[in-house]
Parts: structure tokens; sequence; C-alpha cells
């Protein structure tokens, strides 16, 4: 089978960063163009709108779309109505209820539709799914802050609607949480510190619970200093299991069961290969429900302006 | 078949203006106990709590819960843990991630949970979905103005976290909305102005679309004085059809098409009935989805104080 021909959409930071060297290292799938307003690519074909790309005679099968969530749903539709298979960056949109018809356009149109969550093809994911399978959680916290200044500097858009502020980086935790939990959990309280200049929060603590009492503490931050914090301690009857650094270290009262080198987005260009081989999408939508229920039932602080 | 015996959980307001008179209208239900801190009924078995009542030896099989939203999801695991079938008020709860597991427990235990959305059973709201199922809408347009002071005094709950505010009454437009039209809508932007004593909005304004690119644009206020509004006008090709007096009239340019008695609960309660005997459920979390969303991405605006 000719591998898959991909166009970026949007060069920014993470397209950079993760995306191109993850597509050159995967079999089955090459770049063969790039939209972007702002940037360009040595040896590929460039436009600057995806319908700018739509208009042209260039030949490609898929898009990653690695633009800020706020227009991402529109950019797929388009995508999608081309006939083109879609990989959503995370978030995968900026509301839940702008899936539904996504997902439906890809069942339509026999394209796939994969809604990526990078954490969760962080090494210590799998193992950690494995260990609570057999051993019950009693409770789990969830400790994620980091310097939005060092990991996000001048991105405007998370803190405009629909950019989640500090449920950016908050939202990778809750991929991994609702992966590696046999049992749904939901929101049962939240309170979100919305600076006063800023139309998203930048920290926030979160109360979640499944049908059989499990409680989820998660306490979020952008403003953190120092030593970064991703952390996900679940206290089981055989110890503390921690998912550290992001997932990328598993370790049970601090013996490491797992510390295989990350390799989450060349993972992801894997799984898109397959899914398109296989004629499926993959769009679980459970992280940014809880987002959404957080803002929904989130009580809000208003706290000192944030300025870049 | 013997009647249903059924619980009342909560005896406030909506319990006694709606739930009361339509169970003694229906056939194959009837009343038999009511769990309320505050409330009691001659003739009927009286309990503080549905805790109290299932500890008692009160046979019942259903119960209807009308307590606030913020409290709904643990009296309903509750009831559907004890065997029971549960009517839920509107909304089905305080957050959308919380139906997930009632809706497996009821399947588990073969229990009927019906998440009603009493404006769904207004008299024009099945002409309207058929005249728009033949003819296409152009645009939509909600409005939905009522002075909280008439129509909740002193229900603090709806200024609290999960009390969703102006989107109380506001709900019932986007179940009728979701309910008439043939294509999902999705939130493209919101603005909610919260009063700054509150954790819920007093007013909003919405743009939802479709995926064909319908525009719907909704205006919620809780301080209208003077005449109230509860209209959905939806301009198509044939004129303007006009879901009047949240539902209870449709009109298409003036004329009159349809003005039945208002029959809500009565309704809500005969499809209970039904979906007992079939045992099924009817959960669509649509119109809180969309509110959920509205929350997500909404930017808030910070309005004057708000005193009942």
């Amino acid at each position: 089978m000719s591998p898959i021909r991909l166009a970026l959409v949007g060069l920014g930071k993470i397209a950079r960063d993760q995306h191109l060297p993850a597509i050159a290292a995967t079999d089955g799938i090459e770049l063969v163009a790039v939209a972007s307003r702002n940037a360009a690519l040595d040896g590929v074909a460039h436009f600057a709108t995806l319908a700018d790309l739509l208009a042209s005679r260039e030949a490609f099968d898929a898009v990653a779309l690695c633009t800020p969530p706020q227009g991402r749903h529109d950019l797929a539709a388009l995508a999608l109505s081309a006939g083109k298979h879609v990989l959503l960056e995370k978030p995968p949109g900026a509301t839940v209820s702008e899936l539904g018809p996504l997902v439906a356009a890809a069942e339509v149109s026999g394209r796939t539709l994969f809604a990526t969550w990078h954490s969760r093809f962080a090494p210590a994911v799998e193992p950690a799914r494995a260990f609570l399978a057999e051993v019950a959680p009693r409770a789990v916290t969830i400790t994620w802050k980091e310097d939005v200044r060092v990991w996000h500097p001048g991105q405007r858009w998370i803190w405009e609607p629909g950019g989640l502020g500090v449920f950016d980086p908050g939202i990778n935790a809750l991929s991994i949480l609702t992966a590696i939990l046999a049992r749904p959990v939901f929101v049962t309280g939240a309170e979100l510190s919305f600076p006063s200049n800023c139309a998203a929060p930048i920290a926030a603590t979160l109360d979640l619970a499944d049908a059989g009492g499990l409680k989820v503490r998660a306490d979020l931050d952008f403003l953190q200093t120092g030593p970064q914090s991703w952390d996900i301690a679940v206290d089981t009857d055989r110890g503390t299991l921690l998912i550290a650094q992001g997932g990328a270290q598993l370790t049970l009262d601090g013996q490491v069961l797992c510390a295989q080198p990350e390799a989450e987005y060349r993972t992801i260009y894997k799984h898109f290969v397959g899914l398109v081989a296989q004629g499926r999408s993959d769009v679980d939508l459970a992280p940014l429900q809880l987002v959404a229920d957080a803002f929904l039932l989130g009580r809000r602080v208003s706290v000192a302006p944030f300025h870049d």
C-alpha cells in the first residue's frame, strides 16, 4: 500500500517539536504539504490555508490539524467534506457537541477521524491500566503544575474562550485517568481561578468520583515555577502506584515498574496509519466532557490578571 | 398490570404545581409515598429522605426526583441500586458525565431511567418537528426572557454551582430546539453574564450551528419584567414558523397551526408508564450538553449582584 500523503495544518510549536519528527519516523505516512499563514518548510509544498491547499492541484489523503482548538471544527469539517482523513491534536475541539457531526461525516464518507490524546501513548499508561485492572484503586490524586510562561510562551489562544487555560495541560492528566481506570468517572465539584483579564482559568481544583465511590482529586496550576509536576498517584492495597513525569515513568512505592523511552507521537502516527488501513475512526470525548462539566459545575474565583 | 407505585422525592413548587396533578390524572401509576425534609402530603406515607424511605417497609416501584439538580445523581444512583425505576426532573443532573453511570446502572438492573424534558411534550413541538422535516429551516431565533423573581422565588439553588441560572429555563428552549431540528446543533459562541454574587449566569446569548450551516441565535434573560417571552422563531421558505408561549402555540406567519391544551406533565407520566411496561429507558443529554458547551466556550461578563 502506498503511504498516506499527509498535509499538516498549523506549523507552531507542537507541530515542529512533535509532529514533524514523528511523521518522519513513521512507516506508511509521508508529509506532502503544509498549510500555515506564518511559516513554511523547506522542500514541502506550502499554502496559506487548508482552503487554498484544497483548491490547488496538490494530491493528498489526510490532514493533521495542529492549529488552536477554536478553529479545529471548521477545518475538520472542510477536510472531511473533501474526502480527507483527519487527525486532530488535543483537545479535539472547542466544545463536545461539535464533534458529533464530524464523527457522522467521517462515517458517511468512509474516512478516518482520529481524536488524539498524546499522553495516553506515554509508556506508563498501558502498564498502569493493566495493574489497575487487577488491583482496585482506593483513591487518586492528580498534581499537574507547570509554568505556562515556559511551556506556552505567547500562546494567547489559551486564554481565549475555548482555549481551556490550565486545562490545556490538565486535559492530558484526564486523558490518562480515563484510560487507566476500569470505570468511568464524573465531576462532583470544581473551583476555577480566572485571571481578571482572561477568559480561561489559570488554576483549578477538581473532584471526581466513579459509581463505586472512588474519589479523585486533581490540583492544576499554570504558575508553577521551580520543579514541575505531572503526576497521578493511585492509592491501592498493593501500595502507591505513581504515574510520574506525564506518563514517562511508573513506580510502585518508589520501585520503578517501567521506564521506557517516550514515543507518544510516533505511536499516534502508527495508530493513525492503522486506523486508515482498517477504515476506522477513534474518537473518545471523555476527557473533554470532564472539562466541560468542570466549567458547568465549577465555582469561579477571580484572581490577579495574567501577563505573559 | 397493577399500577406503578411511585414515591415523589422533593415536594417543592414543581412537584405541587405539575407532578401531583399529572400523577393523579394518569392511568397505571399511583402516588404511595413522599420523601421531603420540608413538607408532607395528607394521606400519603411520608419520610424525610429517600434513604429513610428505602429503609422502611413501604413498598414502591419507582421514584420521581423533583429535588434541585445538584443532588439528583446520588438520589438516582441510590434508587437504581435499590431496584427502583427513576424519573428525573430536568435538567437530569449537574453534569453530563454523571449520567453515564446511571444509564449503565439502569441497563444492568433492567430498570427504567427517564430523563424528562417537559417542554418537549408541549403541543406545538411535534407539529413543528413534522413541519421542519418537510421544509428546511433557514435561521432560528430563540427569545427566552422571564422574571426569575416571579417564577423562581427564593430558589437559591439556581444561583449555586450546577444550578444553571438563566439556563434553568433556557434549557427548555434547547430541549425543544433539539427535538424539532432534523440535524444536531452545536455551540459556536456564547456570552454569559454572571451577577457578581452568583455562581450561575443571569443572562446569556448563545450562537449555535449545524453541519449544514444553519445558524441559531438564543437570547436568554432572567430579569424580564412586563411581557414574558418563551419563543422560538424559525425562518423558512414557507414563512416564519413561531413556537410561542414555551410551546403552547404554533403559528406560521401569524396563522395558528395548533393551539391544543397544554398537557406536558400528563404526557410525561404516560410516557413513563409506557417505558416501564416496555423495560426501556429514555435519556437524551443533548440539551444539557449544549449548556455545558456554552459554559466551556462562553465568554464571562460580570454584572450587578442579584438579590431575590
